[in-house]
């Protein structure tokens, strides 16, 4: 099976956690576990090592066991997408072809943080781009976490000149006129996925995002509101999201954000602990209040819309 | 009548929009209408010349219109907190008196972006306020804009040294943890109200929070929420929120949210143009479709919901 | 006298002060002085209320006061740029206008720190410049304070639109090889002055850059490093250089570097009082102590090499 | 022997380079080289893969054996620092107890770039400290690379916690008057080496510092410097630093300092390649002329105070 990233890819590649044990190693099992968990959700895609799967606080070693485990889970039943940014070009390199090695369907790239114009941006993905060869490649674009800001003319130049470039993550903010741009660009089309924790993608969807990668703990709502407006049933997709917002842009904020997420996956039994390696954000019992009050809702706004939404998710 | 601002202040303080002619200049009409807009709603104070009131974009001579012009509409009916954060502390002192002159009822005050340290920002505030007499004052913690980040510890240092310190604007993020760490403090207590756009506000109020300070284009439910939430009825009070969290996640974005919310009240006939000074965002027809779509579905869902609101509304 | 800039002004264009009294006034008195201390050391222009002028820590009334002194005061003697940069683009051009009309030879420009990639930056200095007429203008770039990069490209596209550019100030850092590109690139050519305190001047010479434009306490050294340098006498000029740097690279501090500076100003008689409005530095014994010995090494390196030099400066 | 640093800490201290091949490979026997060439110029410590090291840009595997390397060859003969900044706790401290098992005489320890509040660098310094044992420990503060702005205070809190925190290296910036206060502190006392490519290093002395822990291309002047003003010949001392003054200015740039002194360290014989590994700068031609130029007349200068210069150092 050719499983490599392509342009046409779509729907839901969730940003998958790396679980650790209560005492701070990886946790093998777990990651069986909630591959079993994303996959009956129904994700088109996993993607591994990415911020939130907390790769920059991973020793080299530690790294190429999570890739291992993933990719023997997952054995080919979805495309994986590998995170790969890192501060230096070598091992970013090297890593990369592990990863392309091991069976990765694509790499994810973000730009290094002390780039700043647009030609030093683009010189940036350029060096690292030919050393990549032809590996499918996802586009990372975060400025709020990386405070690198790249215009839609350098993208398309980059994606124009590197035809391995399939996939661009989106996740500027505010962005909504920066994805139309991108999507309305002459030139090769690429898949272009949302982040941001999803917290606008119906918008984005409506106007003609491919589909999300984010890690939402419930990637069931992401993937059904996918399918909706790929059915051209946007206001149905919206209604359904909508009920789930609450939590979601509750588990967006930043920081916070990986800890309440891998508490719901925790809850879910998608994973052993919600462990968040240091420097990391602890909850305390008000903030199990909070999530549990969130929950509570979400749980009975389902339950009052029952019949409609099993009907939509028919 | 003595409005001075005290800590006891409560609900909701609405951040108030500095209308502009199509063509740019201070439309002083609208301000009167807004001034209405605003009271109809329930709010309990307002605040002018924030930074979504675009102050930093005016002459010292238009922001004394401004500030008259809110002075004399609102007339003693609630009270005008003024923004008085500026980069020279002379021209701050030299405009907090003309406001405090005029009847306003406190003083909004952030830090400058150059301070980093906590001795810098405590050294910062504490000059200014030492010059600012016994006017109350509003400290806003708005680290996403100003790059300065304030500790509990800090901000109770300054509030218990400055008794004229009486409110806090917390807008930290993410903040919750900080929040129940500000209200659980020990010493004296003072008015906590949450911006963000309001983007958290349950959660906030769960958590204690006194209210809101923030501008959404529909006041009437913030100011609704708060009353629920002071009833004791956070449930409903967060159910009624739910249903305009769409929209208000939307507003809330920064950059393109001051253009979006005065497009909203320009919409409701708050003001007659929903022009914003440069450098500042422009709605394109794409902007303005979402605006209808995620508009039209709150109105669905207020009259889907409308018997359960309007009793609780009543 | 047509004393409007154009792209052949070359040599030192001093960065003046806004002397203030010890209470804060602004001191007229020391605007005239300083004027002639400037005159007499030889600058080919002069640029008032800059980032070490203050300007952002004055009234709108207080800009008008110092741009109209300092005109009166040089009265055509030289030309005098005057600094607009702020926040909001109509207080901007209103003031650009004021002093356009007050006979300045031209208006220096910063990017607002908002803007990010290079489309957003063309985009503000377009709106600006089609606002501003035909008056000349000096594209400041400075991103350790403005926190905003321009690549060469996005320099030379604003150039070749807008002929009335005449002028750039480069203090990138690091940036030689930037300057190298901007002074080899194709086009209409401009003036070139470089800031940053003056720390590389001799390296910037050599590359070819038209002159400075700081404010160092010696600007007589600055003027007579460039003759030298128009001269082709590259190896005197830095040996003259070399003599003042370490007192120059003591000055050239961010932050306190306004404090030295006035202080210098002040010891040689240019002003009156060394005062640094708020937020702002305040110099304590052993910063004082400090400079003394600077200085007094200075004096005695001059004495030392006085021969040389005074054949030199002859 | 016992090796460990501690509070008598003084002198220079090098930041050594990680040397690699032209193309991008560890140069073992540069490090062999370097080392002889550091210890011959008489520093009294070496640090290892510190930022200038590069050693963000190597994987774990490469970081181990530069670290072995070193340790190897300098065989005690100096203390030596090894560098352990990392994004995660977890691989810090593993690496942290591999190099002190190799002897390291201490680990240096900048906070991560996320930490903001005083608290919140409190806490991050704390949680390490608490897992690193009794390992001696430099605090690195270097807020223009970090973006992290620790006051005096909250080092204090640090340094009186945690008695194995025995050194300082101060490069915040401006600096001078942190340092004096830092010097005046209350509590026990530790060593306060200055960074900053040694641009403030006579000043700083002056003030109290105890020696420096930089990374200049002629080490043998900073230890001079430091001797002469051990022996209270300040006025010597900045003389001979004078001297060099304009070579280290340039070297001291940021971005492309790296390579300019890995190409001075290769001029000098200390390594076989000035290779900077990717992301990082190339020097081209004009850069290379311009190096060629400051070192030029640094020999000129050199040459022309020989005597007094040789009766100093010798």
């Amino acid at each position: 099976m050719n499983n490599k990233l392509d342009e046409r890819a779509s729907g839901v590649f969730v940003i998958a956690v790396t679980p650790f044990t209560d005492d701070g190693r990886i946790d093998e099992a777990s990651i069986d576990r909630v591959v079993e968990f994303y996959l009956e959700k129904g994700v088109s895609g996993i993607t591994v090592l990415g911020m939130m799967g907390e790769a920059h606080k991973l020793t080299s070693d530690e790294s190429r066991l999570v890739l291992d485990r993933y990719m023997k889970r997952v054995n080919g039943r979805v495309p994986v997408v590998v995170g790969v940014s890192a501060a230096g070009t070598d091992p970013l390199v090297q890593f990369a072809d592990e990863a392309m090695g091991q069976g990765a369907a694509g790499l994810m790239l973000a730009p290094v943080p002390t780039v700043r114009t647009e030609e030093q941006i683009y010189g940036y993905f350029s060096e690292v781009l030919d050393r990549l060869g032809d590996a499918p490649v996802v586009l990372q674009d975060f400025p709020l976490v990386t405070n690198v800001n790249i215009s839609v003319g350098t993208i398309r130049r980059i994606v124009d000149r590197y035809p391995n470039v399939v996939m661009f993550k989106h996740e500027d903010w505010p962005g909504h006129n920066k994805l139309s741009r991108l999507l309305a660009a002459e030139g090769r089309k690429i898949s272009i996925l949302v982040g941001n924790g999803g917290l606008y993608l119906p918008q984005e969807l409506r106007r003609g995002a491919h589909g999300a990668m984010t890690g939402f703990a419930y990637p069931e709502m992401l993937v059904e509101v996918c399918a909706h407006f790929a059915r051209g049933e946007a206001e149905q997709g919206e209604d359904l999201y909508d009920i789930y917002l609450p939590l979601l842009r509750h588990e967006a904020m930043p920081v916070i954000g990986i800890a309440l997420r891998k508490e719901m996956l925790r809850r879910r039994g998608a994973i052993a602990s919600a462990h968040v390696r240091s420097p990391g954000p602890r909850l305390n019992a008000e903030d199990h209040r909070e999530l549990d009050s969130l929950n509570g809702r979400l749980m009975r706004r389902l339950a009052q819309s029952g019949a409609s939404l099993a009907r939509a998710a028919s």
